[in-house]
């Protein structure tokens, strides 16, 4: 008899389990069910329809060669039925079905499984404050918020909008409205916006970027009230700190897990609070599979359960998951929290553990933070990007990495991504053969510098300390020396840090002058990327200098403020 | 007593291990020895510098930060000694001395040495034929070179330029002369272009693109003679096929490691001719060092020793060696053979081992192709790459990928150059967390793409017959039914194959269109990227067909004619 292969959830890993599982086994009855009216809809292309990059809605429906993935498609294409607007209300594990209700009708029924799926989601988090239900207020979560987000942003006089939360979904929507046009206040609670995602000084490189691009960003501030005007539209967001006037707003303060069924029915969740899932991504009950933005992952670096809601993860468990559901013995090891996402002309990822996350699990972490051409310095249009490497200070292992810039940084991510995948040292990726031409990157590419940074300051060769910490020495009126090695016309013409602290000495002149620095002096040079001022602290060193040190990243990694000269 | 460090050889290997020799050793008395008059110069951006795209051949001699690196540069900013114009003439390991001899004077000297480091590079093989002193005939191995190329190219009157030799070099030139607007014929000995890097079938797609581009190509045809006019430049190439018309000509028809020195000096070569060393870059002498283009390498998957001369790798050699020359230990463990170039707007690359590479070792092979829009297909802008995943059918083990395309090709090879390097599966690479957001990838990237259809021939479900086989069939005769499974309209209006074989039967048409197709048939589906392919085939096979395959890489990789529908 074929088998009953009843799927819930019908937007990533539901449709992708039960295409996989059809074209395993030609025979099973599978059904899918989707309360919504869509399904198998790209969720994550959402905030470029939001703010008119793409153009019409049903390219989030669509397949590659043009087709509508609507029920009719999932019959003719896969033999699958696809219930919409149906809404799974129960499972009875003893029987084996689940409770149906029409959204529209009220009409009840059940179905049988002999394998179910759960795929049904993560839910947008909504904040306990007052106005949300005003007009003109919107969360991300659906296609129909997008189409809705549009049509108010589109309309006339709408010329602000105000993000609340600065996560992932955040700065995604606050990024492509500013780029449509929008003036965007995004409004986020914590000190720094993709706080979850990134260390505090990557975060605040991005906030610079953000803001000399018109975005108005209040970190640490903390959504009060929505207020609206006779019509019932929002006009006001209130904070613990201010009033924004604005014409829409967007709520994106966070996902949680959608468990509630799988609880009711008596499953297991993890410490996420998402659904726990074993290797071949079944539940407690091992004829019902779970997979998506409903479960929780193990971490490949920490061996910890993480709570990482992706349409990459939750495509490839669909296809886990297919193969389970007829007699495959699939795995899914886990992910690297890997997570990628574009800011105007910046391209932004992390991967792996952060500095601060690694610092709480206990790790002994040695970073390095490495600016760099992301194409040959000689090569026109070659940008600029910036890899910070986190490594374990006690086996060398490949912790994670955070990249950023107008450059091809998702490329080194990637890669950093792979290798901690096999457990990676930081000498292993200072030596991996990625592929080198001028147009593509620089003979030694941003990864292999990042890594020879961290292998450097293992070694002892070299010392440094982080923009935060001669920050900290700056305003705190430390005495030393603040050596500026860069060409006099740099210092002069591009940006510096004003402090009387401060000394230029060009590289090129330092082993000639080396008379003017008293040996005993506490000495931290700076320059661009941090490649002269480590030169430098290796020539002060080899002098006999007794307390040197290099800023890390130079002034490109400055998140401060700075002066900036002529240019 | 400080140490005597001496580098014969100043391009890339040789700076670099000097520069990282004092950064360790401030001591040290460090000399590079250089026969020309440039130093650290980049040879790899020579060809955009040749085509005009890099205004400034000084710009290949300068820093990221604009300093030139001259002489006075290793001096001042690095305590270096540099001879240029001074060549190496013999090694007596007894005394341990370097014979030196002024190009220009003919004065001799010597110089002692305690670590003696050879990076002499290589040189450009040159074909036996006559007419090669002709004016206006090239080689491209020297910035001069670059410059006498361009000053010729940029030359009254100038319109055609003949390439010698179709391989990574060739191409190179080839393509930046095309792009600069030079009429461009390649003639290339083998039957294919770079055929020592890539697969006949991806080599086929690339010369498609460059002749559909303006590019002639000339191959399976050997260079017999170049002539010239009564001003003694060249007019014209004969050719064992026939003659060309030129204006100028670039012989690149590849380069041998420069081992004179090593050899007369009684050093170990290797099986492919170059320098042999160990993994801390000894050679045969434990004082003294060789690396970058003139040593071979261990190959990382094949465990093999190759010749393959790159920038990237002579700059790691040049780490090391400054390293072990100073007292350190640093290895180097060999390369994946990773290749990376720009034609035109294509990006090519491949890593690891060719599907013939690995047939010649005696792999046994499963390969897979994979064509991918490089993002998300709803995101504008998305452009195509095509994977070819090479496998060892034995172990799962990824033993290389070639990719190409308009689209972020050179990133999935980076990530299989890593993944390779730590032996991974098929089944791990499928699984591998890459950054996923829709302006950088597909939910399921390229790579996943690639192992997934590698996975699931393995598995059985996927049973193909790539375009090589599959146009045989057609040539021979054989009865089989070519079904093209697309859509009517790009069936109509795009390319297809005319075949009175092939015949319609849309996708979403198929399972109920059964009857049409008798169950003996040999069955061959085939649609744009192969998916729809790929799902005819497990439609057909589960309905009982039993002799059902898709061609790999659908019409997008097939390589052959193709008529062109309306569009």
């Amino acid at each position: 008899m074929p088998k009953d292969i009843v799927v819930i959830g019908g937007v990533a890993t539901g449709p992708k389990a039960a295409a996989r599982a059809r074209r395993r086994d030609a025979k099973a009855r599978i059904t899918i069910v989707e309360q919504g009216r869509l399904i198998s809809y790209a969720g994550c292309g959402m905030p470029y329809f939001m703010s008119g990059l793409i153009e019409n809605v049903a390219e989030l429906t669509r397949t590659a060669a043009g087709i509508d993935r609507d029920p009719a498609y999932f019959r003719d294409y896969k033999d699958i039925e696809v219930l919409t607007g149906t809404r799974a209300e129960r499972i009875d594990r003893q029987r084996k079905e689940v409770a149906l209700v029409e959204v529209d009708t009220g009409k009840t029924s059940t179905i049988h499984y002999d394998k179910l799926v759960l795929a049904t989601g993560a839910v947008p988090v909504m904040p306990p404050v007052s106005g949300l239900d005003l007009g003109r207020v919107f969360r991300l979560s659906h296609p129909d918020d997008a189409v809705a987000i549009r049509k108010s942003a589109f309309s006339r006089g709408t010329r602000h909008v105000t993000v609340v939360g600065g996560g992932l979904i955040g700065i995604e929507t606050a990024e492509c409205l500013a780029e449509s046009g929008f003036d965007v206040t995004v409004v986020e609670m914590l000190p720094h916006v993709l706080a979850a995602l990134l260390d505090p000084e990557i975060s605040a490189l991005i906030e610079n970027y953000l803001r000399s691009s018109g975005v108005e960003l209040r970190t640490g501030e903390r959504l009060l009230e929505l207020q609206g005007d006779e019509n019932g539209n929002v006009t006001k967001v209130i904070t613990d700190k201010g009033e924004i006037q604005t014409d829409m707003a967007v709520v994106a303060i966070g996902v949680r897990p959608n468990v509630s069924l799988a609880v009711e029915a008596g499953l297991e969740t993890g410490p996420t609070g998402a659904i726990a899932v074993n290797e071949y991504l079944q539940t407690s009950d091992p004829d019902i599979y779970a997979g998506g933005d409903c479960v929780e992952n193990t971490h490949l670096v920490s061996g910890k359960k993480v709570f990482v809601p992706l349409g990459s993860t939750a495509n490839k468990h669909g296809r886990i998951i297919g193969d389970n559901v007829t007699g495959g013995q699939s795995t899914f090891e886990g992910v690297a929290g890997t997570t990628v996402l574009k800011v105007l002309d910046y391209k932004v990822g992390r991967t792996g553990l952060t500095e601060q996350e690694a610092l709480r699990l206990g790790y002994k972490v040695r970073a390095a933070i490495a600016p760099s051409a992301d194409s040959a310095h000689y090569y026109p249009d070659n940008k600029k990007i910036t890899v910070k490497l986190v490594a374990d200070a006690a086996t060398d292992r490949v912790l994670g990495a955070q990249v950023l810039g107008e450059g091809e940084a998702i490329k080194r991510i990637d890669v950093v991504a792979t290798a901690l995948t096999f457990g990676a040292t930081i000498d292993q990726l200072s030596k991996l053969d990625l592929g080198y031409a001028p147009p593509f990157n620089t003979a030694i590419d941003a990864v292999h510098q990042a890594a020879n940074v961290a292998r450097n300051k293992r070694d002892g060769l070299a010392v440094s300390l982080t923009a935060s910490e001669v920050h900290d020495k700056l305003v705190r009126g430390d005495d030393f020396i603040f050596l500026d090695v860069r060409q006099r016309h740099e210092y002069e013409e591009r940006e510096r840090i004003e402090d009387p602290r401060v000394k230029l000495i060009p590289l090129g002149e330092l082993r000639r002058r080396l008379g003017e620095l008293p040996k005993d002096a506490e000495i931290v040079t700076i320059c661009a990327f941090s490649l002269r001022g480590y030169e430098a602290q290796r020539i002060l060193s080899g002098a006999g200098f007794k307390n040197v040190k290099f800023v890390d990243g130079g002034l490109s990694s400055w998140p401060y403020e700075k002066w900036v000269g002529k240019k």
